[in-house]
């Protein structure tokens, strides 16, 4: 694998196992703040992250040894409308900077397991932003935020509410490999 | 805050984000291999990086904001033996060079909470090396790790196989502070 592009995936790597981490943490403050639904959306895409991570990790495996990661993360836990706003930050850098960036070198290495896994990456963020979008209203407006069901590709990470119909429209798995997450009552 | 030891939580948080994600891809692939008991020591470890990661990140809950991070990572994925292998040199890093330099920086600026939250991953990841060992000895004579059951203390990450009898040794968690992981059949 050209070093660049291993390198891009490393830095994923880790922006991702960070970001899985940092949801799971957020997830447990909301629901002691009382935002239960915001919790399970933070414990789902929690667990979308690790499939990213997950996968970036497995591009990586004949790249055996220890290296030095660099990679781009959110802190802080003050409130979950602060909390969510950071989210919001953390995914639009990785749609907007993080993900195209590496694309473009992957594109140019001709990388293609790595353009897969960063493609599929690219696209559940969107949804990720998307969700935290509209959990910040609730939360803003004073309420819990609606959809008590989040659904999760196991293959590349989207994410969706509601009812779960159709196979991914990412990566075309079917519903069966979706795990869903409910507000725990 | 004092700037180093906040940096060094969040290289802290990066590191412990990173191990918990590889070891439950090396537990998933330890599975496929026939390693029944590695796959859920793996899995088991996973949880105790996460409890020290998530300890870190409560550390650092008033620096809110975007960072940069660098952390020590290994990768690979080859076979279960060569994951073993670079799970305890991991470990002896951070036994022998990152706990002990950011303890003695945190002893010197007197960061109490930051001292507590090293001290119990240092701890912790002299379980993890010495149970990684046991693992790569039995797998390298051709069996499965012996032991079934991993116990994991869900408020320092210290963790054990055997009977659970005893409070936490180094936290002092009672012993339904614990979380079991035993191997699926
Ligand atoms: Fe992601
Ligand atoms: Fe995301
Ligand atoms: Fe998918
Ligand atoms: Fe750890
Ligand atoms: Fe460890
Ligand atoms: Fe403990």
């Amino acid at each position: 694998m050209n070093s660049m592009t291993a390198s891009n995936l490393k830095s994923a790597f880790g922006g991702e196992s960070m970001a899985s981490m940092r949801y799971l943490q957020w997830g447990a403050f909301a629901k002691k703040e009382g935002f239960k639904n915001v919790a399970n959306l933070f414990e789902a895409v929690a667990y979308a992250e690790r499939v990213h991570a997950g996968n970036h990790f497995r591009e990586l495996r004949n790249e055996v040894g220890e290296a030095s990661v660099t990679a781009g993360a959110g802190f802080g836990m003050t409130t979950t409308s602060e909390n969510l706003h950071g989210a919001i930050e953390g995914e639009n850098y990785e749609i907007q900077q993080m993900y195209p960036s590496f694309l473009s070198v992957a594109d140019m290495q001709k990388e293609k397991g790595s353009i897969r896994s960063f493609q599929f990456a690219l696209e559940a963020e969107k949804c990720h932003s998307e969700l935290f979008t509209k959990a910040k209203e609730d939360v803003d407006n004073g309420k819990d935020f609606t959809e008590n069901t989040v659904h999760v590709c196991d293959i590349c990470g989207y994410t969706l509410t509601g009812e779960l119909e159709e196979d991914c429209p990412i990566c075309k798995a079917r519903v069966e490999m979706f795990t869903t997450f409910v507000t725990a009552e």
